[in-house]
């Protein structure tokens, strides 16, 4: 029997590799409007101060405050109306002392006024002078030279996903095009004699494949991009000759082992053969997912996931996930997706092993947020399905009560 | 003055709207490897059983259960090994009484055996006889036909986003290809005269679009096509020049308005001559984003939007994001983006209108998340891109205290 000699948690897998390999993200030149959801690859400085010019943020009359000092209903300032600033128009004008200017929001200040009185406050008289009835202090109602940003601040750190406030706020400042993490190239080998294509009708012991298309789609979602190799055959010619390739045209690569014992075993071998230091952890302390590989060839990482699709979908979230967002520089909030909630029932764990369990999420009448493990075989595709997310229970904890509170990393 | 003579909350004028006009999905057929993210149309229903043949979840011996009643190490029961099932082949061994069949993780069950013997419980004696050491139970170590999904089943709702474990559970069933729902093409109109595109320098006076981007990433993220118009001025004729072309070749539009009133009000006279019932809602009860306009040209949607870049995003957020879910059919899991947090201060509001406050979240030394408002005024497009999402402050409430839980709706 092939044994987990060693068997080490995600955490310590993840730490192994990380100390051994570095996955600093390549960069790629991306125009900004295409660069929802990259990752930046540098710290982002504004190259000048936002709002470059006072704006007004009322629509009212430019004034300079000291002369509506003590204005109220019964006793107004009266300002001299000397003209009007045009929407996109530098403000030409100079206030004299008790004059004003009409102004817009977003509207230039002429250079010498320092506030801006609303329209409501104010009515105007004949054509030519207007009445005010609050005052303001000075910088009132407008918005100062580098309020929002000034020229050299760091406006985005990188390791940033570039979201849509971030994609205005490069325009805002007319960075175009700037240098995001080039997303990694992953290669999807799915292996075993019972797999066959989903366009094909399964005779009698077939499976259709599921891991290559719910791995790629998780890689596509995190930011990567899959690359599919198709189904090989649980021979070790076959397997050696598909791995090297994928190698060759992939950044790293994903081998869906086969469900045997004996084809697990011989991805672990060829993964060997692919260069040094070969297999770093063979067997994770998780369930699902003990048959995981870890492995290295010089740079690139080759990850075996167990055959069966809700296994390979379970360590791809726990370890094929950190190391995506390794490649691409993400600093990840850790606010997302994640949601604490209820736990519906007891569940039990075995001391030392980490456990990560389906839940389904639901909201109880009192609006609390109840979290339903969907117990099941972890062949079930649909399991994962009718689940919203995992829960984690750690090595170290034998097991979660009903009603505790439990952290659901959700899937979507 | 312009008067916003009918506030009314975001939820009444969607209720407004939604009551007026029907926005089922278009559907449009999608590969099934293409449709991450998509939302299925109509009720998927399982073509077959899946698994459609019995499966050992372990390596071992089928077996007929009764030959290994009371099996112990110290009183055995011996079978005869009669073959091997391979994986990817029909079973076609009949097991006899007390014979076996070697069998893989994965490989389908003689027809008349109904548990398996794992590896682990046995030891093989010579060729052609095994001893086994623990009994089992019928249906033990195997996955039954349909015991994920049943033909008929639905599997996957109507509205459901589609995730990796979707992907991959339609291709178990060999479901290559499906409708969903097709994207709403969402015109943006920039307007203003002071606004220029990012590409170019601004003159004093003029400020570089950010809405049409901030606009386009969200409903690109949200599963639209955002169409860009361009930034057109604030001028009646050239309005609607855009509007009617907008109309024709989009689903629905979003104008952002300039800043002023003028051009607000402008906006919604062009509006409502594109045809009926024209505009519905003028002014939200809300903050940023009381300038909003809602309206109706047949069964087309038009949103004005304030100009204010923050105003503009949060009212998408608002109102735009559920009109674009609406039109992708999107029963949202309302699990998410949003997250459970501690106020850090008190937060004043005024009652009967909705308050939404861009907030920073952070995790105290404790673990706990926190969430501190971001305050600026409405223009700094950097208050939002500093914030991890909004909160709400619902209309009949006048404040929320410090230390008090808040949902953070977050952006990302």
């Amino acid at each position: 029997m092939p044994e987990f000699l060693s068997l080490v948690t995600p955490q310590k897998a993840l730490e192994k590799l990380f100390s051994l390999v570095n996955l600093e993200p390549k960069r790629e030149e991306i125009s900004t409007d295409r660069a929802l959801d990259k990752v930046t690859a540098y710290d982002i400085l504004s190259p000048q101060d936002l709002p470059d010019f006072r704006r007004s943020t009322v629509d009212g009359y430019a004034v300079l405050a000291k002369d509506t000092n003590g204005a109220s209903d019964s006793l107004p300032a009266y300002l001299q109306l000397v003209g009007e600033v045009n929407m996109g128009q530098p403000a030409r004008l100079q206030l004299g002392s008790a004059e004003c200017a009409l102004i817009h929001t977003g509207g230039m200040l002429p250079e010498n006024a320092d506030a801006v009185v609303m329209l409501e406050d104010t009515q105007l008289l004949t054509a030519g002078e207007i009445e005010v009835y609050k005052p303001v202090a000075p910088g009132q109602n407008l918005i100062e030279i580098g309020e929002d940003v000034s020229a050299g601040d760091v406006v985005i750190p990188r390791g940033t996903k570039l979201g849509p406030a971030e994609i205005g706020g490069l325009m805002a400042l007319g960075i175009t095009s700037l240098e995001t993490a080039k997303p990694p190239r992953i290669g999807i080998i799915s292996s075993g004699d019972e797999v066959i294509p989903p366009y094909q009708v399964p005779t009698p012991g077939e499976v259709r494949d599921i891991n290559s298309y719910t791995l790629g789609s998780l890689i596509q979602k995190l930011g990567g991009i899959g690359v599919h190799y198709g189904i090989i055959s649980d021979s070790r010619d076959e397997m050696r000759e598909a791995l090297a390739k994928g190698l060759q045209e992939c950044d790293h690569l994903i081998v869906t082992a086969g469900s045997s014992a004996s084809a697990r075993d011989l991805t672990a071998e060829i993964m060997n053969e692919m260069g040094e230091p070969g297999v770093l952890v063979h067997g994770l302390h998780i369930r699902p997912g003990k048959p995981t590989i870890l492995a290295l060839a010089g740079s690139q990482v080759m990850i075996g996931l167990p055959g069966n699709p809700v296994s390979a979908l379970v360590i791809a979230q726990v370890l094929v996930k950190p190391i995506i967002e390794r490649c691409l520089g993400f600093e990840g909030s850790g606010l997302l997706p994640a949601l604490d909630a209820e736990l519906t029932v007891n569940i039990s764990s075995q001391s030392g092993r980490e456990d990560w369990i389906p839940v389904r999420v639901f909201k109880d009448p009192t609006g609390k947020f109840r979290a339903e493990p969907v117990f099941g075989r972890s062949n079930l595709i649909f399991i994962l399905v009718r689940a919203d997310g995992l829960i984690r229970i750690p090595p170290a904890v034998t097991g979660l009560e009903a009603e505790s509170t439990v952290t659901v990393h959700l899937f979507n």
